[in-house]
């Protein structure tokens, strides 16, 4: 059926309901470029200001899933994925996936690059040495397989009309629209082929979400999106305050993940890592209840078991296994230069964006897709909301193979931590959740 | 200065207000090509939402100025322009300027071309045979030194700004936006030369503007933005509920004028012209009083003088003259077919919309701006609101060159007519003024 772009563009933009017929349209027309970019953009616009009713939202979804391949897994695998709205430090999944197989679940993850201050889990598995993300749908369905999980890039054929549009949307001041975001998020993790799905939706002053009631109506959103194609969702709604463990950089980050399932301590970790481990066990049916779920989760743990699944994930997938037990064989900064406190004080509030974008400025992150980033480079930061901090006190280190780049963001991240005089409470991580 | 262009946009998207830096940046980087119709596209989207403080408006008024050449007449020419908002069969201009004229004002009118349902002057104009619209600026200046007036179209030089962001804005759903239309009516206006403007501000089902709040909206940031720049503007509220005149497409409404000119009598034309007449030899102080302003334009029509300088505006733009004491010179259709009324009735409304689209299928307007005009084809409508008709009445004719053509739009001209069985009253042409 064919229509016109102008009219539709009108039409939601007065506020009225886009039909079936007309977002399929609207869409695939732009994906054959048979409608240009500054029509697409100006109803983005549009849908920004006049947002998507709950049925207008999944049909986007359901055509920007149409757009490409489905990938299915038999109804018994049980798959489950976790998605994360976006964070400093956020290496969650490299840890999560093998926790999780160990204990019996079966993790399609087809995940992204970092763009912005935020990084990216492929950029991350990708400062190991050899590892690939780049498999065909086959590869993928017989890592899992083999594995119990794998973690790839998104191929051209799985929901390109979400990539031509998350592009646009990333130029044209409409990425925060929820309804997008639902249908950017959703058609994906459908098309993956996730039977149910675990959402890590990051709520703060560094996060998109600023607020619980925001966050509550994504998440009712992203609910029911997922029942109508009959993928069940359960959200978590994370604090992101702070940057997540201490380690923030694609190398430093994968030690990190190293260390905890050798079983060092990171509390913020091990309470988000188990908190979602448990969810996407329940979620799944692999266990019945929480407890159950605990249990198995603290044993994968400690018997190494996930650490093995790592080790496993990383050589089928071209890696160097031998990472999981010597981590200097990941990509060592030749810097490594100490943050001192300028002053005394409690730490009331950390500017995790702040501190993203300033380790962009030594190569941990990128400024434009073409952006070459450098694995070794990053930050060590030990200090929490919360923390007590003493003047002349070694907040943590950067690590730079360029000394000067690394000297100067020292003073950008001193400056992202706010330090008073007065006693702060640790702040919660986990601050509620829907199913 | 350097911005990035997605920050502006979502500056913009948020509320805030651009700052002059801002604006000009956006908008001279677009017309350089360094930002892409997409990013032009959905800033014009956050406008149309966020609205424009009276200070930006006159700031993008400005940008949109300095992007071309500026025409600029002696402070003692007091020059005069009209500007009408668009209406179905609206060939006011080629009447007012000759009047005008004759009464010793100096008008220096750029004019537009029709698309969709309202036709363009300019188009109106070449419908007589040999008649030109594109003259140099030093043309321009000299036909108004010898004529006292001069019709042409916009050159690639005048505005720029606007062309370009005024053909993005027709294919993205945002051309109703009173900033938008602020701007892009007051740079056109600003930089061909009129010290004095008086507009006329269509108000009604048919127009853009549905109600006299909004038009008195628009009318405000007309007016201010004008005096920015040290232009008088006058802003004259009418109605647009039926077509002007009884004439509708280009040759028609040149017989149309002649006829008046000479003399004829045609209520709603006689007194939105006298109307605009009046308005502009005030604003331009070519009279002191009112009534001092009608008893010219009075003299100026009956003596002939009036079509006098309509008939050397023609010869001196190359048209022929003599269409002025013969108007069976212009384009003539091969068909007239009548109009016949299918019911008894007072006539309540006339969808001025819908006569104006029927009479594009039969080569009156413009489909898209590649179309080719048919100059002779149109109608004579000789019913208004408030007329009554009888059943078998001819309530007009239909002129087309094909016979099938014309046939297939007899039932769209009568669906454009509601008729009931209730007296209703004529309505006022002039709804107000504001200066």
């Amino acid at each position: 059926m064919a229509f016109n772009p102008v009219e539709l563009i009108i039409k939601k933009r007065s506020g009225k309901e886009l039909t079936k017929d007309e977002l399929q349209y609207f869409v695939t027309s732009y994906i054959k470029n048979e409608i240009p970019d500054y029509q697409m953009s100006a109803l983005l616009m549009a849908i920004f200001y006049q947002k998507m009713k709950i049925k207008e939202i999944q049909t986007l979804t359901k055509v920007y899933i149409d757009s490409g391949k489905i990938i299915k897994f038999p109804k018994a695998y049980h798959t489950v994925d976790k998605h994360s709205t976006g964070g400093v430090g956020d290496k969650i999944s490299i840890m999560l996936a093998p926790i999780v197989s160990a204990c019996g679940g079966t993790i399609p993850m087809i995940s992204g690059r970092g763009l912005g201050h935020t990084g990216g889990t492929l950029d991350k598995l990708e400062s190991i040495p050899g590892f690939r993300t780049n498999f065909s749908d086959k590869e993928f369905t017989k890592i899992i397989e083999k594995v119990g999980f794998s973690i790839i890039s998104q191929s051209d054929e799985l929901v390109p009309a979400d990539r031509s549009i998350y592009a646009l949307r990333d130029v044209t001041g409409t990425v925060e629209s929820l309804p997008l975001i639902t249908a950017s998020i959703m058609s994906k993790k459908i098309a993956e082929g996730a039977q149910n799905l675990v959402i890590d939706l990051k709520i703060g002053s560094g996060a998109f979400i600023k607020d619980i009631p925001t966050g509550k109506e994504l998440a009712e959103m992203l609910i029911k999106t997922g029942k109508k194609f009959g993928q069940r969702v359960s959200v978590l709604y994370s604090n992101m305050n702070s940057p997540l463990g201490f380690n923030i950089g694609n190398a430093l980050e994968i030690k990190e993940c190293v260390e905890y399932l050798q079983g060092k301590e990171i509390e913020d970790i091990d309470i988000l890592t188990k908190a979602l481990a448990r969810e996407m066990l329940l979620i799944s049916k692999v266990t019945k209840t929480k407890e159950e779920a605990a249990e198995k989760i603290e044993k994968a743990i400690s018997s190494g078991k996930a650490l093995d699944c790592l080790r496993s994930f990383i050589k089928v997938q071209k890696g160097d296994p031998a990472i999981c037990d010597d981590t200097s064989l990941l990509p060592q900064a030749k810097f490594k230069i100490p943050v001192v406190a300028d002053r005394s004080g409690w730490v009331q509030s950390i500017n995790s964006q702040k501190i993203g974008y300033a380790l962009i400025e030594i190569g941990a992150g990128r400024k434009t897709l073409d952006s070459k980033l450098d694995y070794a480079s990053g930050a060590q930061l030990y200090k929490k909301v919360g923390d007590k901090i003493d003047k002349g006190e070694e907040l943590g280190y950067i690590f730079c193979n360029k000394k000067n780049d690394g000297n100067n963001i020292i003073s950008k991240i001193l400056d992202s931590y706010v330090v008073e005089d007065k006693i702060t409470k640790k702040e919660s991580l986990i601050l509620g959740s829907l199913t």
